[in-house]
């Protein structure tokens, strides 16, 4: 039985995880931390049964991280490092949900992030928690970071296409996201009647915080499978990766990111436009990406014909994708489908852990 | 032309009513006034087009008063008060679409809105601002009282029971309201994941402030046409009408008022729960029923096994009304459809506004 | 192991009863089986994970029935007896989610569904599948009819009252349902456009059909606890019960019921108007309700000052229900919320099972 | 008074091209046709006021073309042209809303659509109705092909683009549309189940039929004002365009267009992706669309750093066009959005009769 701690449950990924881990037959919640609900039932953030709802928040500084095999930390960022900190020192593993811990370099964190980073040693520990490119680094990891939404779908949606060396020039992620993903702290943006019957589109271009998290790891695939003297060599990629260069001057291909509000509670579509290399062909894409991900048992292929929708994976831990090539062009529509809280967030956290424990890797997601 | 000024016009009864004065031929809005937004344009608190979207918004300090016919006040309770009073002291007509001169007595007022009146000469003055029970009023009023979303569709639907005198015992209203009607304020209530795919209760019983505006404008109807000692009559019956029993004590009936929240945007639905005194037929009602609302521009009567819902009356001023009868029992069902925004706040400010100066009652409404 | 086969399986409740199945550690679904999309793929009915999607559709014609433990049945009324019979004859224990089973009165259902019942014997043996009501008949039944959705939501709310004798004079239940209750056949009243940011009444009054289901299960409850001359006594009360009187003419109570469409996916909630007893406080009820349910895995009683909402339950197997009295009257109401889709079919179904093959009641449920 | 004939009113151009007219100062609607509901009144086949719903549905063979001023087409392809043929053959004008008579080439329709075109006649007289590109000919027009609703939200998005001729290589428009452009006809597609909480793709790439409508327009806007020799000239380019490529020959630009079904009823949003010509800067796009849209009184361009959204338009006749330059690349990201129903569709039919009639252009539409 694997025990657990939660740090800052009352965000609707907390909440997703609890309920996961609920169900999960090899996992054990010890302690739930909230700092503004501490004393409070979980039941009194929550409308949810009294078999969640029973359970009692405490602050975290009353959390006993070496009580437990595991934390799940569920702060935001810069918030995050701290309590990921304690939980390391504790000698416990810690998967990390924020951005504290993806980008390898720190000074890219600091540029788009706007803090320094405190924890620069546990940057050099951090493992990408994207099961799919870093099972193996995963599985003996201390500490994972858990990748974003919005990466985890184009991510998926561009790997055997990075890994191949086919992604060229710009390269269009059109993606929508439910309004969950904006978190749980009520804003104009996510108030219901200005969502609601609207669609936005916000931070469009270069400017959203998860373009260097995507290419950091798009060219890690990009340039460890295809470019013998890429530098360093894949064996030892892991950081720092000091020669990545900055989001904005990668001579060979870049990304073009527009995430937009959907009002939908759950779920994410990224519709990726990509120009395929001279010959590469529509099959030849196809073979790669049903290489890839035969064996993993949760990304599938939708069949030729098929786009992904966000219906393929609403309240799932899979990735749907659908290739389309235009005729007579060589641009291929990637249409890449999970749900932002589940494989986007805290069903990805518990494949993570499955990962690190040895379980089975489905186990409690299916 | 009508010269109007709006005070508090970045709510939603706010863009409502200059969306609607907007394209009304007799009315020129020559100022308009947030605190909070003092000195920027409309269109950067709403996404509207350039049109509304150039308007300034003035701090109330600076609005002139003396310079316009008539004042609508969109701001909350307690805070309309000075402001009305300004209007009014500047000789100037006002509509208030708060809940600060619907009631009568202030001390029903203070008991339900936990402040003292500061103008109960205002009181005595106000005209509670339905067209269908206080037309001859409202056009020579100096000062209208604009009815609340759930008392216009519950007033409507029973005003012709209550006049008929045949309300008796429990009556029962369960409202539904879209979110809107919560006001622009983000809290977690309205919040789009929490109010996305349900459906809540609140207030249920008789603890919702709108219960002594519905029953105060009730009895007045029932008592008005059917009890010929009623006290005071009928043609001074405005105010103060210290006989009116507080809300809990009445003997002859009583509501009880469940209002829910819905997850739309606009529109509202109250499915109303009558016992009809012996005798009474269906028959009897519908004939009530569509003799009192036969020239009524605003409301209309459903045909016989009709049923109202909010898709009827959306984005209207309409209030639509289904009689339904329920075989083998002394039950009527009313369903009483409107839109909370137009015919429950700015629409129907806009049609007293046509009543006090003497416009046809339905310009710039259909 | 309990082998299954679920017969009609491309509606809501298949996918939702498929769902659960795929995830319970002691079921394992043997066949499905539609008309319509026999040889086809699950996956290319529903928009599913390779995991249920490429499970085969068969005609019923091809069904083992003999093979499996169990069958269920998720065809709509009428169609689903001859199944439902061909399953009993060849011995194998059913679960029907329609309406076929649930009305112990031949008579009665041919009233209500016009289509005279030609299954009367397996009547006389049917369960009706609330084992909040009926565990120990379940645990050895042969054939469950598993109830309505609108009718667990108000029989779970009243049946404490029911069994209390408290029922008196007009019960109004005024049901909310999310879109799926109305199946997956698509409609002008279930076109997106048309339901969407809507709410409408329908059938209300008398005429929905699970009135009579819903008064059937109330009246065995109330007749059971409180009326020792009952007949048929409480020990044998499974059918024929040829003294249950017509749904019009009960002398001692009856229920008003107004079902509304609500643009929710799934869920339902009821809002019910009780009138007590002289001398039933609120603090009689609350005992009343928390000892019925104090013990049951699936229904919680909320605290004292809180109303149930679909929230509570959407997609659980759960019944939430709230109890507020009206201070200065004699009302009470009861917010009853259930997933339509889950406690209201296909959880439930679940559940019975449970209790039939003797497996803890909440596997697979939680 | 311009007197109106409508035929097959019952979709939902035809209810909001109704709603439109009614208000319309100058307009009068005579007839409504519709097959279906011939000898209906309007209210019942929409849950609207008696004040449009008391209107009667005639069969369209009593229609009295010759008796009106004007008839608006609201039929399905194919369907659309015999009427629209009666209406010409009657010396009335006509809109139609269908796509027959859009396409210049009678070729590239049949390919399309997949029938011969049985009017080219009308083909060359019918005018594209999209009054920023083609009002002097609209005004003299006597069959008006109203545009269809992608197509209106793609061309404004890039016309001026267009204009400059600096459309090169792949431009990529990912268009997001509310669920009212697929019609009223129920579908599973548009089953609330299906469509709410979900966001799917649909005909993407170059296989969307508003492809070629759209090519067709932006290669006229493009070839006029650029390229000296384009054949036909600009001043007779009114069909037949021989000399226009078929979709996917194009070899200085072409598009791909990726539709995209949203849970929302009306609007209408464009992310567009297009790569701008050496040496063209962000200032350089900016003044060229303020100096196309400076006098439209339906189009605005949003100050530098705002996107549009959905809600930029909704239920209005405006289109909202965003300018964002993603720095340090040379993609310049569009969002042109409008309101599907309205200038998408019925309203833009409402202006297209206004410049046809001599009337102020917004007359009816602000």
């Amino acid at each position: 039985m694997i025990t657990i701690g939660i740090i800052g449950a009352t965000g609707y990924t907390g909440l997703e995880l609890l309920k996961l881990l609920q169900r999960h037959p090899a996992a054990q919640v010890v302690w739930l931390t909230s700092e503004q609900s501490a004393g409070q039932r979980f039941g009194d953030v929550f409308a949810v049964s009294p078999t969640l709802g029973n359970r009692k928040l405490i602050a975290s500084a009353s959390a006993d991280y070496a009580g437990v095999d595991l934390v799940f930390c569920c702060l935001p960022h810069v918030a995050a490092q701290e309590h990921v900190a304690a939980a390391r020192r504790a000698g416990v593993k810690a998967i990390d949900l924020s951005a504290d811990f993806r980008l390898h370099d720190a000074a890219v964190y600091e540029q788009w992030y706007g803090h320094p980073h405190h924890h620069t040693d546990l940057l050099a520990e951090a493992v990408y928690g994207l099961p799919e490119l870093h099972r193996a680094e995963i599985a003996s990891a201390g500490l994972v970071a858990n990748p974003g939404c919005y990466p985890t779908s184009v991510i998926l949606g561009l790997a055997p296409l990075a890994q191949a060396g086919w992604l060229t020039g710009t390269v269009i992620a059109d993606s929508k996201s439910g309004v969950s993903g904006a978190g749980r702290s009520p804003s104009l943006k996510t108030h219901f009647v200005e969502a609601n019957e609207n669609l936005s589109p916000y931070s469009i271009g270069r400017s959203h915080r998860h373009v260097p998290e995507m290419e950091q790891e798009l060219r890690i695939a990009d340039c460890g499978l295809q470019i013998a003297d890429c530098q360093p060599p894949i064996s030892n990629l892991q950081p720092p990766i000091s020669n990545l260069q900055p989001p904005t001057s990668n001579p060979s291909w870049q990304l073009i990111f527009s995430p937009h509000l959907v009002p939908v509670s759950q779920g994410m579509l990224s519709t990726i436009y990509v120009t395929l290399p001279e010959g590469v062909t529509e099959g030849d894409v196809r073979v790669r990406y049903e290489a890839m991900y035969a064996d993993e048992p949760f990304v599938y292929v939708l069949p030729t014909g098929q786009v992904a929708t966000m219906g393929h994976t609403v309240r799932t831990n899979f990735c749907a994708i659908g290739l389309t090539a235009v005729p007579g062009t060589n641009t291929l529509i990637v249409t890449s489908s999970i749900d932002n809280l589940i494989k986007g967030a805290s069903g990805q956290a518990v494949q993570n852990m499955n990962v690190m424990f040895g379980v089975a890797e489905t186990t409690g997601l299916m």
